[in-house]
């Protein structure tokens, strides 16, 4: 089957951008002034041109020929070192930083659209400049001038390259228990350098042959008086170690090892071991122990990151379903017996799991833009809580439910779906990796649940709510939405009960944190999704604005009353998993 | 990790045969009663030993080194045939057959049993004796004495090997647009022969180096007197296509491909192009035209053990979670900031994970086994009639949550899990097959909906729901169980009311027939459930009975009340997915 327009329809990307989210508002901003609704078209089509003839055509090969370790070095396909000097040379690394900063001054929302169309033709290439752009960002926002210029411009230009070295193997989820060690070393420069030792792992981009510098930003501790290590995540601080030094000099970093995944393949992940000789050089950033208040920065960058790629691995498993179903023929309809077969979207299983498909994959595309667009407008501070409220949402709804639309993908395919020949069983395997890595669905949901919910006021949570009625009041003017406008209404209400309940219970109200995340993220959804219709009702295309209402009532039909089962497991306090003995399992 | 002890427990075997489904009583019966419980006892030992030495230990490998094609031959890995050939030596293949055609006489639920043992350490490699046995039962039944001797003894014996060979390029699901043609060719001793050309697809042991022949049962159509084929399901016959024929020569098979799979690896599937020269030999079982329902046998038990299949892949996914859950250690308690770090199976969301697990993979193997128990005990026509309504259930529910259950297991892994250093990722790749080989999910919601429902008179439900009542009056009895009970009640009644409203529609009543057989699935498991959890009371053990109770208030708790949503949706008799038009997807 062919894979031409097999990425994100640019309709899609514009319809979201501009009838949805108002994009062109932004430009009246100083900071966006240089651009207009033609400069970001123009962009969105460049940007669908390279991913489909830089990314999307090393897809398969770049499954098929891993990452390897030789003399100690990471060598990776060509063809991924190719794409991405492209992207470097169109100025894609500094898509969203300011033009004095050598970037192109666009809006995060365009530049998160262009990403997702990236991930959508290879999302394991798209993975390097993604750690790039994160690490450059936090880099600026937390680092001196002089560290500015010499660790984020060369990553903004897309000459070197970033990661984040968090996990260690003792220490995945968690954090506290870092033993990665950083002794102080004097002063340059580039501030107070220090000498790592430890072991990093799971490390994308750990090491490669693509860019000419890598720049780590570590995590690790710095010893008490007693040399000691403090304990917790305040103790952590926040290193700059680079691959190759100023001076030239290779740093005191092995590559000790790298993983081989299910999917995911062409972003080589490693095991780093800091400091087998003298010591890894670093420069810390900002002031001691606020390491994993700076890291969060990036984390959460790449949080959202990671769910607009698990919702562009689902809209490209949407896009190959929908073409192979349009072709296949297979079977009559009900009743009939003779005469051609018809293509196999005329059955109406095969309908419902592209509907499925449908509001899967643009419902967390559309959520992870809003958190885009929420960066952008964050001259407000409710932006900023709202952003942190919706983050965890994003990541774990987009990397589980793009996960099954993957999955529906491939059975609409039937057997073929299931072979090499095809890309539909390749975007599942990559799609899996999304609900493990920048924290588990299980992590985000204590995380949500705990500190956005339980932890806080109640402040994000109203502001979402206000959100939630500024779409229903304008649904209520619909004929066709006002129904869904009141159920909406009724779930909030619900959900405020079941918080309250949460917030006086005295222990185990963390213990279902994943179900009452789960529930959230379906009822955050059909927010998106009747948000999404009512700007639906406004665009010129009939054909594309009956497809987006008709996918609203699905997920109100469909989706949504599975939230109010979740909310009554979560109220009901159960202990039904938590109180269960290990050895009765 | 270890993967010792990674296989369904010796002891979950013994309690589903023994304390639940009374294997024993069988052995009252003249046809098992040179069983015992200590001969059984003696089997499922052995069973375990076998599965671990020679299928397990290649399981790794077999997914690496893939089936090959050289000069048109398949080549399989060394370790599959060793483990066959072994497999074949102590009578497997035989397990269920009677003893006067060499077999062991055991019942078919045993047979099951050790079969899901052998298929949680390697399914690829046991699906080869999987395919053999249904293979050869087919020819017990509707064959000829001699097509028996000549083509089904060397099955049981384990020395031949055998496949079905229905899907066509263009016909996979559609059965009635196969093209496969056989002309008629005279008589033998074997029975009418003819002469086949066509393609076949997907034929999973299509061919191998491991067995001394292969008997293929092909699906192909008697041209009429004008040489056109009869239309529809209608016009199938049903041939022995043997690889080498009576007298040595090779037939007219030629191998045209091999598809490379996401898992499942170790099974060499083929696309065979029969009759390139001067046509295959084939001889007919039965009269012509029957093809269809002589291969719905076969097919019918293929899909138990399809299912069989996918809750094998479940257990050790679940076995393996369990164990690393055990061992990795990872974070504290809730509001525990120092000490030591804790085994992740102390933090709720794992216990949920695993609980999950547990009901989803014990839940199907104890549904599977209950139908290689009506096997059993077919002298009674209900119990015929029972089978063919659970079939589907126990095809699809398996195969799904079966998948989800694999799903977790690499959760609880974490990064580890998606990796191929350990074994879930390729449980949760090999799994996934199943819910598209022997009729997609899809087909199975038509086959339940369509056939077992809408037109049958309302016998086979009525039959479940005398068995589902039977459960309800043993759980009254408890104090623990009753709650369980009534909501089971309540639900049966609620399902009985849609299926009189499903009756009633006129059109559009298959529409929401995957929803329909999702919803039964979930509720027949609840039943399955609060039989174990019944039987479980009586078993020595506590922990062990603890454990099957508290999955059984879980599966109540927090699985069957969607099955409520999913009705709700079935009966609105919603259009929104099938009245969708392809353009507007």
């Amino acid at each position: 089957m062919s894979n031409a327009n097999s990425l994100i329809p640019d309709s899609t990307i514009e319809f979201l951008l501009f009838d949805w989210l108002d994009t062109h508002t932004l430009f009246e901003r100083p900071q966006f002034a240089s651009h207009s609704r033609d400069t970001v078209e123009a962009i969105i089509e460049l940007t669908t041109q390279v991913a489909n003839e830089e990314f999307l055509s090393h897809y398969k090969k770049s499954d098929q020929i891993e990452p390897s370790l030789e003399d100690g070095r990471v060598k990776v396909l060509p063809e991924i070192s190719r794409a991405l000097s492209k992207y470097a040379e169109l100025g894609f690394f500094a898509a969203s930083f300011p033009e004095e900063s050598g970037g192109m001054s666009l809006p995060e929302v365009v530049s998160a659209a262009s990403f997702a169309q990236f991930a959508a033709a290879n999302i394991a290439t798209a993975a390097y400049p993604m750690l790039t752009r994160a690490n450059a960002r936090l880099i600026t926002k937390f680092g001196t001038e002089r560290q500015i210029q010499a660790f984020a411009e060369p990553q903004v230009e897309g000459r070197w390259f970033g990661t984040m070295c968090l996990s260690e193997t003792q220490a995945g989820s968690s954090l506290a228990d870092i033993r990665s060690r950083a002794v102080a070393d004097g002063e340059d420069v580039y501030g107070a350098r220090y000498r790592l030792t430890g072991n990093k792992m799971w490390i994308s981009g750990g090491d490669q042959d693509i860019s000419e510098n890598i720049v780590h930003l570590v995590l690790a501790k710095i010893p008490n008086a007693d040399s000691k290590l403090p304990s917790g995540t305040n103790g952590l601080s926040l290193f700059i170690v680079p691959k190759v030094l100023p001076d030239g000099m290779m740093n005191d970093i092995a590559i000790a090892g790298i993983n081989h995944k299910m999917g995911y393949r062409g972003t080589a992940n490693c095991l780093l071991n800091l400091g087998e000789r003298e010591g890894a050089i670093g420069w810390r950033v900002g002031q001691p122990r606020e390491g994993l208040r700076q890291m969060f920065q990036m984390m959460n960058d790449a949080r959202i990151y990671v769910g607009l790629g698990a919702a562009a691995l689902a809209m490209r498993g949407f896009s190959l379903s929908k073409s192979y179903a349009s072709e296949r023929l297979q079977g009559r309809a009900q009743g009939i017996r003779d005469g051609a077969q018809i293509a196999i979207i005329e059955h109406p299983d095969v309908k419902r799991m592209l509907l499925q498909q449908k509001v899967y994959a643009e419902g967390s595309l559309a959520l992870c833009l809003y958190c885009a667009h929420l960066v952008d407008t964050n001259d407000s501070p409710d932006s900023d809580v709202l952003l942190g409220f919706l983050t965890p949402v994003a990541k774990t709804w987009s990397s589980e439910y793009g996960l099954l639309a993957n999955d529906l993908a491939i059975q609409i395919h039937g057997g073929y779906g299931y072979t090499r020949d095809f890309d539909v069983e390749q975007l599942y395997r990559d799609n899996r990796l999304n609900a493990i890595h920048e924290g588990t669905t299980g992590i985000q949901a204590i995380d949500f649940l705990g500190r956005k919910i339980l932890r806080d006021s109640g402040h994000a949570f109203e502001i979402w709510c206000a959100r939630v009625n500024e779409t229903c009041s304008h649904a209520d003017a619909s004929c066709e939405l006002s129904d869904n406008a009141s159920v909406l209404r009724n779930t909030i209400n619900e959900l405020r009960a079941v918080v309250g309940v949460l917030k006086t219970t005295e222990s185990g109200a963390l213990d279902n944190a994943t179900v009452f995340l789960r529930a959230v993220g379906h009822i955050v959804i059909s927010w998106i999704w009747l948000d999404l219709a009512c700007a639906a009702q406004r665009v010129e295309s009939q054909e594309f604005g009956n497809g987006i209402g008709r996918a609203c009532r699905f997920f109100f039909e469909s989706e949504l009353p599975i939230a109010h089962v979740w909310l009554k497991e979560v109220v009901s306090l159960t202990d039904v998993a938590s109180a269960s003995v290990a050895n009765e399992l």
